[in-house]
């Protein structure tokens, strides 16, 4: 199992990959050989500084870097050399089992989009986020931002891929799905939510409960909730507002604490046909030790030939 | 000044509306004549007990009630005695300047859309909330729900009421707008965030300050932030459902207190010709005086007329 991580991604780039990695190697679940992307000059101080074995990483140089704020498919066009280039050439070619960076989103969705091939039958990939719900809970919702607009039947795809996703690596044996809407009833909603309703209603890989509203979001009212990726967006990021206010009006709560989205690691792209995971900028080492962690669990667990099985019948 | 109320709309009806005539009643502000609507034997000895002076209002018989879950349409075309449907009637034809209920929420847009007319040039009327900023002040979101599929010339209208609005009785001079969505640059966002957005940067009735996001909709980044109703509704639901998590959480912080909608008296319908407010089922005095004080405002400002005169020009 081998597993690439882009060394110059994310603020803090490379020191916290580097102690991510210590973390990872030193925690007995280690399996996978990690393949480190990025410039060789500044890795390798940080490698000898953090005494990281040899014999479990792969260093492979790249010299040039995408930057935060650059633009995605201009970048990763001009900059052939740099770590998330690179990174998806190595996945695309059978070189790695999946990738890793906390670099500029949008190159990596890019990336993940046009390098390496989607699951047979999937019209468009997709983002999901953990949601922390107020029981302790976990749920997930998806789309959250790679589709602003969507036709019913994507969906009906996030849910399948959802439940997957939510049973293996959630751990929720039957995961309830819901459809986000503005009502309870069938019927109730945007063109997009009537479509989708009974479609969702027929999905036999799925366990549908019906639709919930912005208020059950945070309530433990269902496991795996679907939508657009324009409205999944605006409901992330108001969690992770939340997160904010909450430091900012000195609440240490430890419910709202779990809105610190920097310790989840990052967000898989499902719909693709290897692991590539997405962190957060301010990425610290153990959001990559448990990035690194996902990917391990998403290979060992074969999900995405899970999520084929069930997009395909 | 004629203000009708629906005595029979709510949790606690008529008890808290009757108090919170007397409220509005006792308050320095009382301008206008209260016609009270509804079972006129379980109104008056109410009116007795909290001695409210018979020279300040109407008691305007009506015989039924819409119930809370009853199918909107369906309840207005069948209790024609109903409060609601008296109270739209009298609306219509001109008995009263504003009608307010805290009753079925679904019949008061219905009644609101169909026995009252819009707005001249008004695609379709929509409804707002306010949201409280964490630095203290308060914005204006629309629409949030009674629109679920816009199109883009709706969310530039919303954009122009919600800023007289916004102006007339927020009393924010210069009001920022700006637009929901995934992203801050223009060109970001859904098919209609997309088309929507040269619209509102060519709005001379707005001052426009492009996308906001997620992340902001709690934050002081905008007065008045326009949607479609699909989006709106969920934010607007997840924002009073923070409320109920604080309070469940035992966290007790003014800021999260200011989440609890049932103070804000009500919602009122934009772009139709009168005021019309649809209060929370579960209002109290303090919100039916609140609502009170709101239609006469929107009445002394003209509230409706400019509207409309910035929208036709």
């Amino acid at each position: 199992m081998i597993i690439g991580l882009d060394m110059m991604g994310g603020d803090y780039a490379p020191l916290e990959a580097v102690k991510g990695i210590a973390l990872y190697l030193s925690s007995s679940n280690n399996q996978a050989t990690i393949v480190l992307i990025g410039q060789q000059e500044k890795i390798n101080p940080l490698l000898e500084e953090y005494k990281i074995p040899k014999d479990k990483i792969q260093v492979v140089h790249a010299a040039e870097v995408i930057d935060m704020h650059e633009h995605p498919t201009k970048a990763l066009k001009e900059k052939k050399q740099s770590s998330i280039s690179i990174g998806f050439y190595q996945l695309a070619t059978g070189k790695m089992d999946a990738f890793i960076s906390a670099g500029n989103t949008g190159a990596m969705l890019v990336g993940a989009l046009f390098s390496i091939k989607a699951l047979e039958g999937v019209i468009r990939p997709t983002i999901s986020t953990i949601i922390p719900k107020v029981n302790g809970k976990t749920g997930l919702l998806l789309d959250v931002g790679l589709n602003a607009d969507c036709k019913p039947e994507q969906l009906n795809q996030f849910a399948t891929m959802g439940t997957v996703y939510a049973q293996t690596i959630l751990g929720i044996e039957n995961p309830r799905t819901a459809l986000m809407n503005v009502g309870e009833e069938e019927g109730k909603g945007n063109i997009l939510a009537q479509a989708a309703y009974p479609m969702l209603k027929e999905n036999k890989h799925i366990h549908f409960t019906g639709n919930i509203e912005g208020r059950d979001v945070l309530m433990d009212k269902a496991d795996v909730m679907v939508c657009d990726g324009f409205t999944g967006n605006i409901v992330l990021k108001m969690a992770e507002s939340i997160y904010e206010i909450s430091k900012q009006r000195n609440i240490s709560d430890e419910y709202f604490n779990r809105f610190n989205f920097e310790n989840y690691g990052g967000t898989p792209v499902l719909g693709v046909a290897k692991p590539v995971i997405i962190g957060h900028g301010i990425s610290g080492a153990t959001a990559f030790m448990n990035m690194i962690l996902l990917a391990q669990k998403m290979l060992e667990k074969d999900v995405m030939n899970k999520m084929s099985a069930n997009l395909a019948s």
